[in-house]
């Protein structure tokens, strides 16, 4: 193959990491450039590009490289843009064409999305979902983010920015407040700072003796999950709570898309059976009748510290 | 063009419609066959050709015709089957090949899907959603079904059956109880049924006057219509209601797929602004800032007695 590789880029916050895959989905080499020191994003594009020019050297230069793809949070698929992007240093309030500029900067075609619809693709390209054409990618991390894909492809709707499980509405009346301004969302809930927010909501409300309790640090959900692994009762409730909620949306999401799987990622799927049999037991209750205990909820294959790269490398296998 | 027309045939519980269509959505000539009289498949098939038949003398022959397509409850697109149809008489507890023996018979290209799903390409091809690509289709009948459209394709996900959105759960604690065996479901509250339900329902709460106390029968949403657009209040605040639970719904519907407009199909749909302006707001209330009052609420363009022939037919100009 003339151009073998592609490159995968992950846009956070606070850090992008940047990598050269091959078509297995092998990461051949990586870097990392800071995001937050960047205030013009074309200073932003010149630090990354540079970075990337070194690691082309060690395969071969760009034209071994097919194109590269982008993951970016409020990244729009149709137009390369990121769009008010409040948590990137040059994003905020901007519509940032983001593609075109490290297409033009790099000369290889550029395809960009958001964080988790890159998710998707990685893990329909190299991971748990290979094979599968209908499958929801459920994002479990600070927040709880998606990427649906059907009949092969990833939804982007009508404007780009289809896949917004995580504010669908779990609790109707008196739900938490969320960021995005509404209440009662899922990701208020079954995110890790959801799982935190219960563990410190249970704890006030009630006198119930729990390890919890000795945590002199605010709570996360990793104290939970550690004290749940270790038999606390109140904690061991806690995912069940969180558990429960993510399985009676994903309910209404199976009514949806009829999706053969549902994979989970991120660091509240690394809770295992403490999480995944309370939503399997939640959406399966929820259910219409003709796919009760027929829909699979399965943990991402990706190795946790390649999968935003190989999920953002994703995408440009599928340019043309 | 060689074969200029198509057949679209509508399978309901007690009535079969059948009609031939050509290109811009004319339904050339129609004719009605009993569905509840033949528990054999095979008569009914007799029956319904013979029927068609007598159709096709009028437009040239069955050269004529492209295809057939039919929508029928439960009918699943992938493998052309009606599935466990409990309201028709050769339905229940069954898989019938319905698409296999009506091509045998008819010697021409069938496809099959349920009556939501038809609308939905109904509506598509020749109604308000032409040149949408991203839309979901509602019908609002005795039950709520839903039809989804992504990239110009209908949603029939892994099963065949995806595309569900009347059995989501609106209410998640003491809701009511559905035919499906669950409870809160969006369609126990805005179907007509649905309505008649809250009618009796706040009329046995409530002390409060109302014209519909004067009804001597068992209310029906057209009563309820009929007094609320005559002014009676609880019948409007009935359908302030209704509308509520329908734009809440649409809301978490629209996270999913972003779609370009929402189109409001069936009797419920007639309400006409009495309806629409409480699901606009509901709606509008529950989105995502990014698609606040972006997202159209439509009603079909297809002619009520057509509509249904001309959602099956339209299945068939996709036949190769």
């Amino acid at each position: 193959m003339d151009k073998p590789y592609v490159v995968g880029i992950d846009i956070g916050g606070q850090t992008t990491k940047i990598g050269i895959v091959d078509a297995r989905g092998t990461v051949l080499t990586q870097t990392t450039v800071r995001t937050d020191t960047h205030p013009d994003v074309k200073d932003f594009i010149e630090d990354m590009s540079k970075a990337l020019n070194q690691l082309l050297i060690e395969v071969g230069g760009i034209e071994k490289i097919r194109g590269i793809g982008i993951g970016a949070p409020n990244g729009n698929y149709y137009t390369g843009t990121v769009e008010n992007a409040v948590n990137i240093v040059w994003g905020g309030s901007k519509v940032i064409p983001l593609a075109k500029l490290v297409a033009e900067k790099m000369g290889v075609p550029v395809a960009l999305t958001n964080d988790a619809n890159a998710a998707a693709v990685g893990e329909m390209t190299y991971g748990a979902a290979r094979g599968m054409k209908n499958f929801i990618m459920i994002t479990l991390g600070t927040g709880v983010g998606s990427g649906i894909v059907i009949n092969g492809e990833v939804v982007y709707g009508h404007d780009g920015f289809a896949g917004e499980l995580g504010h669908t509405t779990i609790v109707r009346n008196n739900g938490r407040q969320c960021n995005c301004g509404r209440s009662g969302c899922l990701e208020t809930y079954a995110s890790a700072i959801g799982v935190a927010r219960t563990a410190r909501e249970w704890l006030e409300s009630s006198g119930e003796p729990s390890a919890l309790r000795d945590i002199s640090h605010l709570i996360t959900s990793k104290d939970v999950f550690e004290a749940a692994s270790r038999g606390d009762r109140m904690a061991i409730r806690i995912f069940d709570f969180t558990g429960k909620k993510l399985g009676e949306a994903f309910a209404d999401f199976v009514a949806f898309s009829a999706p053969e799987a549902i994979v989970l990622f991120g660091g509240l799927a690394r809770s295992g059976d403490l999480l995944l049999k309370p939503v399997e037991d939640a959406m399966n209750a929820n259910l219409l009748h003709l796919w009760k205990n027929k829909i699979k909820i399965i943990f991402s294959q990706l190795k946790e510290s390649d999968a935003a790269i190989l999920g953002a490398s994703a995408l440009a296998w599928e340019l043309k």
